[in-house]
């Protein structure tokens, strides 16, 4: 697993700390980690801040420029939701931690032109597993699921 | 005009009296608004709040049962984002004041079951295309255009 992959671990480990959902982000610009956020649905009550989407939050406004010359790390294959802010914001190219827990949107994205790249990492698979098992209802709720 | 769109058009008219981008929303269940909100760009330097992404954040943490018994009207053309919000939480309809200042990813929320109605409505397009003008870099950067 390289850094940043390590890094997006940390905040999901972060993340479950705090009683949330372990899945973490960071966005990388040119090799340097311009934004890093977690999973808040428990910890601000947030429908939105999923692990991705907290990474571009805390990137903060950025041109497109940017955007268009980075990678996005994320420990689990990216939601509806997350993809689409990919897709909005063209960016270019995705690590994902793992996709057994979840199938995100990586058809859509690579059919877009976006390169996804899978590690099916096992220490980002079991972060998953354990808290699915765990608090099944809040996982649910995170994916729009009954 | 509906009363909800009328609802949604004010989100957008409180916005651009912040000095934001003029795009508003809200999630309606069982006739009911449950969820309203704005695009917060420039007011909270947010790269993520877009006006329906604010109206689902403000709606609070929901079950599935809800959101897929909801419509969502939005003052214009939902993007990638919002779009993919709406499929991760199967929100079935999608009412859209314009499409034509900025056209969104209708076409694939109707190939994923979900009903789009475009309105076509004047003063959304003319706050729209006000806005345009005279911010065209706050525009762009919003949908991640150069």
């Amino acid at each position: 697993m390289d850094d940043f992959m390590q890094a997006a671990v940390e905040q999901a480990r972060r993340s479950l700390d705090e009683g949330g959902v372990p899945i973490g982000s960071v966005l990388v610009h040119r090799g340097e980690i311009i934004g890093q956020g977690h999973n808040r649905r428990q910890q601000r009550r947030s429908a939105i801040l999923h692990g991705e989407m907290d990474a571009l939050e805390n990137a903060g406004r950025l041109p497109a420029s940017v955007y268009r010359d980075s990678t996005l790390y994320t420990t689990l294959s990216p939601c509806s939701m997350c993809s689409g802010a990919i897709l909005l914001y063209g960016i270019p190219r995705v690590i994902v931690g793992e996709n057994q827990t979840f199938m995100g949107e990586e058809a859509l994205l690579r059919a877009r032109g976006v390169e996804v790249e899978v590690l099916d990492d096992p220490v980002c698979r079991e972060l998953m597993s354990r808290f699915i098992a765990a608090h099944p209802e809040v996982w649910h709720e995170d994916i729009g699921e009954p």
